[in-house]
């Protein structure tokens, strides 16, 4: 829907809000899309949003909630019951389930639990939460067509229609043996073209993907991409099959982890939206600015400490903000390629023949770099900088090549480390990398502009 | 497969290439599936991997051609004849081949179109190279099936089997009235409950999400997630049906666009990878680093412009790299809200609207930031500092407040303008939007300094 039909929307169930008319509000919103209703109630009051949760029909309010913004989702389940939030899990599937009840607070858990009714979908549930988000025991569901391979295909058609009830869109049939292990998978065609009286294990293909319900998320992710799946099984360390992952799950862990990965590119703490509060809006971007701020004091006491350059050379400090900029970027971009390859899982080869490359490069960029500053010194500064001659832009030429070299090894070994010590490397393409190389940067600038000037 | 897998298989190869063992090459990588093909390609010397390339069947040669990474693909490509190429688009899919038709050289492009036997083919090639490659013609592939709407279930089920012969995987059956115009879809399941003399007019589902062939590809992923789905039919201005979109598709745009967001926060103007080599990473990193030289040079004017404050206040100077990371860091948060805001398209309100709230934002984040300012200059930075006294800290403080607010509305402003002139917002996460904060930055720090401490 536009913008401007859901401003609408809004508008008008406002007014029927307000007059308490059910009837009309149902009226209003009953044909729309759950995506298209959630998207009207991500906009509207909490206290409105609520009302129009409790009116719709259980299964289109669940619908409704696994769609809504994950803020405005958590604020509504703190206004229902446990029992009215049973009833919208009794109606998920079971991985939108999970994800809901992982949310909940710890002692809210076990009563909406308990409050499904049907007991195999609490089951399933309760089998889920136990696994990591990050991995595909994490984005699995439960709902998948499995059928047994001594079973003919006259009971296989009928057991796949009676399950195929609880399953929204069937992708594959899966086959497994008498312990529930994966065998392969049935192809409809071919089941369609055999006698009802064969047993499955001869008709069936066992050429299937699958992957272990401890694999990383990420690594399930390219596996899907990769071999372009739409839909992978889940097997447990004895390969029984478990459950499945379809590809609109995996679309949403790729775009949060790249939208993390830029959030801490870019210095926010979490995902904000301009519509968000001013207190959630801090809460995402003062704690980089701190770190920021408190390495902006280490970088005042390093240019204290060269302060007796102030009497003769104090041209040097215009160049402060020159220096930290460049060191920043270079090392921006060397920790951002490292992070990429990492998460994608491409990068090979040894850490030495790594920052060899790097220092090559380096060396080649801040060639060009320092060819740009001496043209420009020469042209331009020269004139209107006092005391800025040859030596002085010899001088901040060499500091800026070093200064290049060294960002760009930081740049690649921080994230390394980082990876290696377990933590998420992409912390190193953030305000962290660039504070840091500000204040090596100009230590480094300083100190080779005392040994060549001497002062 | 893994790393060390791959890594064994290409030893093996260049030595079967080297012996030019055609029948043990084919044996070896014959069975294996052609994205792990392609991934032992990528890794092969350019001579070796064209070797295997002509040495692979057509049909698997093109599925191995269509899995492999941008640049060895079109390395690749350059040494394959007009004809070598017209038989691997033979065997692509439509949306495939057009894009690599799409980057051969103006020259050869004919040539290859006009190579292909298939002339319907060839005809759905030419076809989808008319549209953008970021609209949903651009995403789009021509293979679908289609019945239609006065047809009876008899001849459209034989129908149907005649086209699912050359489509990959059929995920919706679409009805067309007789001039081809999408009409709705159809449900297997009633197809198959229904007496085969009946017209589809009478079974359809006109319940059906579709695009328009020139919907911006951003709104198409938008659109997929938003409704779940996996595939969606493309329509042209007058409703005929004229391609469909599968998810597979879309994950590959949402991720590539993923990456260019986060190469512009880095400041890369090019995909690398650390095993590119060191020209192409060159050209990837040293564009940005000049625009911010650029930039250096010009706050180094600034602080000339204030060089009277060195006697008295030297002390200033030694902020700047302080004052220039607080503001570009501000200044790349700010921007960063609103690029991603306007990508989901949950941009609303007035600009005005906007800048208050940034304002009021930047104003209580700055004022934490000046608390800490405060404190640490108090208790420490007095002591080592030459000078800095009360007045200075406040000073400081009142124009780190300034900088901030100002670098957020920068920050804000900027983006919007750029999406306005039709220019991509993105550009003003990078470091474009740090260097042209640090020059305001610093240059409203001098000038609040200069007006308190009157230099």
């Amino acid at each position: 829907m536009s913008g401007n039909r859901i401003e609408h929307i809004v508008k008008e169930l406002g007014e029927l809000i307000a007059r308490r008319n059910n009837a009309a509000i149902l009226e209003r919103i009953g044909d729309l899309h759950p995506a298209d209703i959630a998207e009207v109630v991500d906009r509207l009051p909490l206290g409105e949003a609520v009302y129009v949760i409790r009116l719709l029909p259980d299964e289109t309010a669940a619908d409704v909630v696994a769609e809504l913004d994950d803020n405005k989702r958590e604020d509504i389940l703190k206004r229902l019951s446990s029992d009215e939030i049973s009833d919208i899990v009794e109606e998920l599937e079971t991985d939108e389930a999970a994800d809901l009840i992982a949310d909940l607070p710890e002692e809210q858990k076990q009563e909406v639990i308990t409050g499904i009714e049907d007991t195999e979908h609490a089951k399933d549930i309760v089998d889920l939460l136990r696994y990591d988000e990050d991995t595909a025991g994490g984005l699995m569901g439960k709902e998948l067509v499995q059928v047994n391979e001594n079973w003919n295909v006259l009971r296989a058609v009928s057991e796949m229609r009676r399950q195929a009830e609880n399953v929204g869109r069937v992708h594959t049939i899966y086959v497994v043996d008498d312990q529930g292990r994966l065998k392969g998978r049935l192809s409809l065609k071919r089941l369609l073209t055999t006698s009802t009286k064969t047993p499955i294990k001869e008709v069936y293909n066992p050429d299937i993907h699958s992957v272990k319900v401890t694999d990383p998320a990420d690594e399930v992710a390219r596996l899907m991409k990769k071999y372009d799946l739409f839909v992978v099984p889940v097997v447990d360390e004895l390969g029984h099959l478990v459950g499945q992952i379809t590809l609109d799950d995996v679309v949403d862990y790729i775009q949060e982890e790249a939208e993390k990965d830029f959030q801490m590119a870019v210095g926010l703490t979490d995902e904000v939206e301009p519509d968000d509060s001013i207190w959630s809006m801090m809460k995402a971007r003062l704690p980089w600015l701190v770190v920021a701020l408190l390495g902006g004091f280490l970088s005042v006491t390093v240019l204290n400490g060269f302060s007796n350059a102030l009497n003769k050379y104090a041209v040097l400090f215009f160049f402060t903000p020159l220096i930290a900029a460049t060191a920043g970027n270079v090392g921006v971009q060397s920790s951002a390629i490292v992070v990429q390859s990492l998460a994608k899982g491409t990068l090979q080869g040894s850490l030495w023949k790594r920052l060899l490359k790097e220092i090559s490069l380096s060396l080649l960029n801040g060639l060009v770099l320092a060819a740009i500053l001496l043209v420009v010194g020469k042209v331009f500064l020269g004139h209107i900088l006092h005391g800025f001659n040859m030596e002085m832009a010899l001088t901040v030429s060499l500091a800026l090549v070093s200064v290049i070299i060294i960002a760009s090894m930081v740049g690649t070994f921080v994230p390394l480390m980082l990876h290696r010590l377990g933590i998420d490397p992409a912390v190193a393409t953030g305000p962290f990398i660039t504070t840091s190389n500000d204040i090596f940067g100009l230590f480094i600038f300083f100190t080779i502009a005392k040994m060549i000037l001497k002062f």
